[in-house]
């Protein structure tokens, strides 16, 4: 598609109208090749933010990014295959803890992730505070892998989907990041590239996630899951809450001691949960379990004989890592200081707010995160959550661990992280396990 | 202004909110040095169009188009400054009637016009089909015209609101011409620049017109008027139909004969209306007036004593061309083929539409026009109306003539030309000539 064919195509969307599959692909297809320039791109997709996108065009979106680049194909595999999504969080280190458990469950399970970027961290950047782990394995090794461990954490590959790259960059830069449709078919074209049947995707909500409330959440849910289905492949969103961090660890090196803890049977309740429920519906669409219980129960069983903690050394050594990890999360990296955030006041309180944002932005502070794409990261620092909502709490007593570069780095981000805790004082319950899940 | 400091600026726009003044202008600034790139841009613009301007913004946006380029100062001239615009339409050749007038009573009147561009003619190239008529004259020569001459009717000088122009051809690629404020601030950034401290506005409404509805007319017109007030000038808009052509040649050397007509007192009356009324209004703001009886008296009078056709004859020896023209329009080029198109049918009838729009294309069809910037015309082509909204007209009568390179052309014309007639078995009223005037 050239230049000029593309202006009706924008004063369509413009004026509320809908584009057919056809112009759609010839719109992504002339952009990646050169011939649509960012300006109209920019345009089109202010004008998509305004107007939204039908289901049909967010499907042709997601097939014409598909298309942009290299498809995987399992067949032969010999397992069935699985994916994961997150829209992304606070102390979200699941798939560490799922990835295994589903490898040893029997399906074949390829993880392409992202880093992070702002208060939300990236599993890349968790994996790599593993002392040579590396996440950038060429796409025929890494079948190779799969063929053998079942599994692979690793980078999202710049052969599929080109397109997503240049589009997400261009949105980055023309504020159109926040358009359903265009999130929905960043993240679906992704998996619908990585080739597994069955998908499941966990959209959080809550201030600590990219959709702050649960309604924005459910409608990127639907949608994503129309655009599985519409694409064949067996799809089911599940919605959580990011109320509060998941788990009690936010920092890379942190969170893999917490998801190998959580293989050991030791993690933090709602991250097991999660994972649990995740897992669940993977086994479930699969077909690797025939209910819910017996996909629990299996689950379970691989967690606590120790199959997923073995799978995740095994995993961790074809990927050059050094496995001994798992048993001794000593040897990663730690923090030289070490300052617990005490509570303040003069009575018992209730935690009634532990806001993963807040949180998030204080781990920025000791340099757990990136504020820009491209800054450098520290494994070792991060804060350890020691009260959780709902808790009781008394003066005196920590609520968080400050693992810090320096004294004065550790105050700056207690500081912050001050911000983070609202105390009650009445009791408050505890957020309940219970998840809204979309799909068949 | 930087890239990355724009961001929040089309971000604040997208979500409905107001940008500063400061804020407008460092975006224009950034832009026109290079330093904002067209996509954020072209984004920006689209979240104008979906969110508006607030009248602080599209001001801030005028005056920061201003400061792109020079301004130019009528220090000690002498004389009232006047300017007049016109949104455009078809068979529109005022200027050439107004100019001389104006001059001949006593303003300074540089008229700086743009080229046509569809079924719009532009008054530059009416000009250019006058023999010699230079359009395009340096700043410093115009000035002594205007000093000896009291006119210049010439091209829009490049000096002045350069953004407008880089601007302008990213909207045309981006499908965000039609905002109202963006309209406005290209309008009225140009007549600003322009230094006159009486500015006419004509904001013409209909099929052939660039607002097809009198209500948008009134939005565009009374956002000029606070421009032009908000920036120290005094401002009035006049609100024309531009439902069938105005006057009964369209096409360019046919145009310019018209307008000599006109002023000698043998042109179509809605033609000299129309000049009356913007005139009154100019000699009004510049004080060269003191009530509209004794506007209309004064022009009335320059036509008459034939010192408007002297000016005119002045004005184009001033600009290089052939005064004789003035006195001898048949020095003009003029067609090798002309074919009247007849009534059909069987029995009389009258004119109910004369569509503008579709005369418009007709004369394009001719090659009067252009269907892409930069595509040539042919001067002599065109189309004369010979029946108007309102006359009785019976079968054989001749209802326009076209004048055509060829007689396969005319053809193809005259079946263009035939839609562009609805006719009544019942009488139909000439269209008024009363003109809702907005400003002060």
């Amino acid at each position: 598609m050239s230049a000029a064919g593309v202006v009706p195509l924008i004063e369509r969307k413009k004026n509320g109208g809908e584009l057919s599959r056809d112009e759609i692909a010839g719109l992504l297809r002339g952009y990646v090749a050169g011939e649509v320039p960012d300006y109209q791109v920019s345009a089109w997709m202010m004008a998509v933010l305004w107007r939204g996108m039908t289901e049909a065009e967010t499907l042709a979106m997601t097939r014409a990014m598909v298309a942009s680049g290299r498809e995987l194909e399992w067949e032969g595999i010999g397992r069935p295959t699985v994916d994961k999504h997150s829209t992304g969080g606070v102390g979200d280190k699941t798939s560490i803890v799922l990835v295994p458990l589903m490898a040893a469950a029997g399906a074949a399970f390829v993880k392409m992730s992202g880093r992070g970027l702002g208060h939300t961290g990236g599993t890349l950047d968790k994996l790599e505070a593993i002392p040579g782990f590396r996440v950038e394995i060429p796409l025929d090794e890494m079948r190779r892998q799969v063929e053998r461990v079942g599994a692979a954490l690793v980078g999202q590959s710049p052969e599929l989907v080109p397109a997503d790259g240049k589009l997400y960059a261009l949105r980055d830069v023309t504020a159109t990041v926040d358009s359903v449709p265009l999130i929905a078919s960043s993240i679906m074209s992704k998996k619908l590239a990585g080739g597994a049947r069955s998908i499941v995707l966990d959209v959080k909500w809550g201030s600590g996630a990219f959709m702050t409330t649960l309604d924005e959440a459910r409608t990127l849910a639907r949608m994503l899951v129309r655009i599985g289905e519409g694409a064949g492949r067996r799809t089911r969103a599940v919605l959580s809450s990011m109320r509060e961090p998941l788990g009690r660890a936010v920092g890379n090196a942190l969170e893999v001691r917490e998801a190998i803890d959580t293989l050991h049977g030791r993690g933090p309740a709602d991250l097991w949960a999660l994972t649990l429920e995740l897992g669940a519906h993977q086994l479930l669409l699969s077909g690797l379990a025939r209910d819910a219980d017996e996909a629990r129960a299996t689950l379970t069983r691989l967690r606590d004989g120790g199959e997923g903690a073995r799978k995740l050394a095994e995993l961790i050594q074809a990927q050059h890592g050094d496995p001994r990890v798992v048993d001794d999360p000593s040897i990663l990296a730690s923090a030289p200081v070490v300052v617990a955030m005490e509570m303040e006041g003069d009575g018992a309180r209730w935690v009634a707010e532990a806001d993963a944002r807040a949180i998030g932005d204080a781990a920025l502070v000791l340099g757990a995160g990136r504020r820009k794409k491209g800054d450098p990261i520290d494994p070792a620092v991060g804060i350890v959550l020691r009260a959780r909502i709902g808790d009781r709490v008394e003066p005196g007593q920590p609520l968080a661990d400050v693992h810090a570069r320096t004294e004065a780095e550790a105050r700056q981000a207690i500081e912050a992280l001050r911000a983070a805790f609202v105390l009650s004082p009445e009791p408050v319950a505890a957020p309940s396990d219970a998840y809204e899940v979309i799909g068949e």
